[in-house]
């Protein structure tokens, strides 16, 4: 076995903390972080680009001959004491395996025939944001859009996302103007998730053609110059006295009506 | 204004601090906790039996007029320190208002015509049962049944049903074979929902007709003796690699079909 590090002060050490814990760094490196086995599996599986794994010496023992089975050429490992594994875990119960990944280069989003895409605008909560992805990955979404929304990069919605960041088209277009831009230039319809009964009932909608379905803020929904600037303005027809949704959940309805 | 209430020691405090950590005492006292300005109000709201408000100083001053406006005979209301009150908060950004709410007696669950019912077997996550509840009630759900699943009444729960809590029917039975019992004297169809292929899937079955889904726990789904013991077997198809959605959201996805 490599040499155990023991000490916070290591360089990868110092640099996995700074990547937990700010966007900042995040952006400033292109690097964000990984916590836990299945999620490095499948970050390998996807040849996704890491740079660092980083496993305990519990983990190493117990994990290192699922990880050692990749071809590894461009990524270095360390060994870490256990101890500096719980001091670097974001869970409460960590597997003692992370990694330092790649942020890979923003692509063009490649909008095609039938495409059906979802516009996050301004959602908040990155547990809502990763299991929007996940859901976006499992129901076959074709791409997910970030619009003034937190940070997906950021350790929560990675976890949350189980894998499937690393599955799911995404791009992040904060500026309004250039993201309708981008939809009108690629003849993309737009349509507006709201809380209205005059707006079209999602059962009774014909989705054809490429569209993206805009997905507002967990307390304010879209801003009104949003929803009137879509083409359509689509709701969930709800039950008496509730008037909202988990964000999550509608865009996981909606995304379901939008894909079967 | 009343008494301000500094000490940990003071009776209420103690026991709203048992009530938040214990689902025995729970149990025993037939109590349980809530926190936050909305989800009081929508106790109140749907005549929940509350036997104490606590109020910190300054929530007492920002909300008091909202809360008295209620009829609360039966309540007792208590002023304490903005310090007492960080301290029992479970939030991280309080309100500083909290309520002690009774365990409503357990009714016979009542099987409508047509009604549809969903039975929470075996899953863990409070969240997920919470969000559960919330979309239930959002969709016209008009049971949740919970068999060996975490207790409804923990304070994470009650957080993530934002209310709904007080307006979804639920029954609690942990006995398999009384459950089935209850299903079957009351002509419910059943139906599990599993990850297989071969399954009807939801996008082709009929609902018609008093009806009970089965969910199965986050990690490992329903049992093999469960999924056999139901009359139908259900299932969401999914797209290529991912095969598997998030509990709650798989739940919410076959409530939108049941109920739509």
């Amino acid at each position: 076995m490599e040499n155990i590090i023991t000490s916070k002060e290591n360089p990868t050490i110092k640099l996995y903390q700074k990547l937990s814990s700010s966007k900042k760094e995040r952006l400033q490196y292109g690097l964000f972080v990984l916590e836990g086995l299945r999620i490095v599996e499948d970050a390998i599986k996807e040849k996704s680009s890491l740079s660092h794994i980083i496993m305990t010496k519990y983990a190493y023992e117990k994990f290192g001959y699922v990880i050692f089975q990749a071809d590894l050429r461009d990524t270095k490992t360390i060994v870490i004491s256990n101890e500096l594994g719980n001091k670097i875990a974001l869970t409460d119960t960590t597997q003692g395996i992370f990694a330092i990944c790649r942020i890979p280069v923003q692509k063009k989003m490649i909008f095609s025939e039938n495409g059906r895409y979802i516009v996050l605008y301004g959602l908040q909560d990155p547990g809502n944001v990763g299991m929007i992805i996940r859901t976006a990955d499992a129901l076959g979404i074709n791409g997910v859009i970030l619009s003034g929304s937190c940070d997906l990069y950021s350790p929560k919605v990675i976890r949350s996302t189980m894998g499937s960041i690393f599955r799911v088209d995404t791009l992040i277009e904060n500026d309004t103007e250039k993201l309708f831009g981008i939809l009108k230039e690629n003849t993309v319809e737009t349509l507006a998730s709201v809380i209205d009964k005059d707006a079209e009932n999602i059962n009774n909608c014909l989705f054809k053609g490429k569209q993206a379905v805009f997905i507002g803020n967990e307390g304010n929904g879209l801003p009104a110059e949003i929803s009137e600037r879509c083409d359509r303005r689509i709701t969930i027809r709800m039950n008496g006295t509730v008037n909202s949704l988990n964000a999550a959940m509608a865009s996981g309805i909606i995304m379901w009506e939008l894909t079967k």
